[in-house]
């Protein structure tokens, strides 16, 4: 069945209205990108990373988005702690393992951080299939064989069940599945992956939905699809990638229901 | 009396003419803006952060800026360095006080600085009310229940007389106090909420400007008014914060005396 | 002679197709845009920091930047394990050995990593004499004393010698030289100067074509080109350095071989 585009929409109101306070600790090529992405969404970020203050600074917030981009070893305890006090006290947070499977140290990472109950997992295959690797004992592949969104979206179902999170797996077309219900959005364009940090700019939007829908799953779909109706609007009106970092964080701030509505390609496919 | 816009625009020349070296420890969300502010402004910006070489580096430089953005333990020691050898040697520095009031350790954090002579505070109305409070002994009133911009300007005299330093409280409407003059400055656009970092930038800014002006309270409604001019003008043709980031910084580079005097609107009020 | 400009595209050709994977270790100004330069050239770039993981990722790598920007002791630790292991299996790297007459602790660890085998080594006028001085024993000489761009290549052909790296000197005219064969390249603009860290994307590019080009006197002169070129484009089209740097991006993705080989002003000169 196709999701309701205009259901969607009423989720980015409400993150335009209530303009919700999303902590960030994520990593350092994105931080602006992810800060001024919100920012154009309507939601209030913050990047706040010591130790010393993300347990305080979790506890006031309405989402927590948790980015392994620019990994150490302080950042990692930093994430720890924000996670289990997300989850005490109810804050809903999202995962970002970004580039999980290139070393035995950010899999490890990954891995102990996606045990800590994230309400929402986003990666790109790669990362979605190495993760669903690391989580499970016992299993013997490797990850280099696996390829394809088919094979990632059976990896996806399965680290949903071990995690309890949402995963969503994004490239050309973006999965997203609580295990059971699976998701498509088919928007987006091939000149955002000419942009860097656009799939972590991609997960601080879903934490904005996180705050303003308790249904992790929709939330997830709404982020997404938001996400990408407004990058491919602004690619398809883009010389190159400099101005498509520009033109996409003005259309995420301009953009209206008849046009989302028009655009949005999102749909829930039988599992 | 309204402020000379011709003399605030001699500032400009100054730093146009100068090129202060001016030293950023600062967030890492705003290190390339305000990189890129100073430098479209005219000025020679340098991000130095190790308490390996900020004593050095700072005595080098014509100005300093500490901003606590993204604070962590190691940045408040060499923030501490910088800030006490800047004292020793002359250099003037600006303090940006960052959610001041998130967290205790940000308080505490915030306050410490603020007692190191800064000739400049400049933070939002939530910042210079808790700043107020955490450097007066004895005071036991909340920052919760105090509102609004006279509240706020009745603080920021407070704290400039406890700490000595001229206190810039930005929001819709600027204001600048030296705990005895105070000046307005209402340039600026709402737009510019949607980017991050432009309260950073404006600090970075009067840093420029307090690298050529020996009047901390001068070169504070100068570098004011030159960044809300550029920033009004540059979103009055944005149609939305990506845009705005781009033309704030060709604003600034290419700010004309004739446009600016036409624009600025600053004046000294009675106190 | 003049170098051959269609020799130079085939380079660039090489790079869009091979997409090669390039490790950063830069500072945290520049992090974004250097990624974004890769992206827009067509590599594919990686920051990858923590000495915890660096020599594995370095070895997955094509080729490897080290930028000491914002430099701190962690980050030197792990730029030396990434710099030997990527000399031990034979990955190519770069150093830009950013401010590095700036400090005692700066042009220690810019002196350090240059005798840790870089294929290249980028920089300023300044950092190139400093570097020379600092990595010559027995050397009395100031810096401040030296001045202009033949005697910063008379340092660059000693720095070449003693290192045994390519040696590029940037600016109102690039200089390249291997101690032996001396390459210029005259493109570029006088409004680069005014956008933060295009030498740290210019440094980044080389990475990108030393992944492509076994000549790293080949690779440099091909990168600076391809990035002088790119920025002169741009440049002539922009109002200021904001859309500068957006449009340098889109220059750089777009670049054809018909306009590049008409822009190109490299020559081999004589020593």
């Amino acid at each position: 069945m196709t999701l309701q585009a205009a259901a969607i929409f009423k989720l980015l109101a409400a993150v335009r209205e209530r303009q919700p306070l999303v902590h960030n600790i994520t990593n350092f090529v994105v931080m602006n990108n992810s800060a001024n992405a919100l920012l154009a969404l309507g939601a209030s970020p913050a990047m706040i990373h010591s130790s010393d203050e993300v347990e305080d600074f979790v506890a006031l917030s309405q989402a927590l988005v948790i980015n392994i981009g620019t990994l150490f070893s302080e950042q990692i305890a930093a994430c720890k702690l924000a996670a289990a006090r997300a989850r005490a006290v109810g804050v809903p947070w999202i995962l970002d393992p970004v580039g999980a499977g290139a070393t035995p140290y950010r899999r490890a990472a990954a891995a102990a951080l996606a045990r800590l109950g994230p309400s929402v997992i986003r990666g790109n295959g790669s990362e979605i299939l190495t993760l669903a690797e690391q989580t499970q004992s016992g299993s013997g592949r490797g990850v280099d064989t696996l390829h394809g969104s088919e094979v990632a979206l059976d990896a996806a179902r399965k680290l949903a069940a071990t995690t309890g999170a949402v995963v969503a797996i994004t490239g050309a077309v973006d999965y997203v599945t609580d295990g059971q219900r699976v998701a498509t959005i088919e928007n987006g364009h091939p000149l955002m992956t000419r942009v860097t940090g656009l799939g972590c700019s991609a997960t601080a939007v879903i934490g904005a939905f996180l705050a303003v829908e308790p249904d992790a799953f929709a939330a997830t779909v709404a982020g997404l699809a938001v996400f990408g109706v407004a990058g491919e609007l602004a690619a398809e009106r883009s010389p190159g990638p400099g101005t498509l970092q520009v033109a996409l964080l003005d259309t995420l701030y301009a953009l209206d229901e008849a046009t989302f509505v028009k655009e949005c390609r999102c749909r829930e496919i039988a599992c």
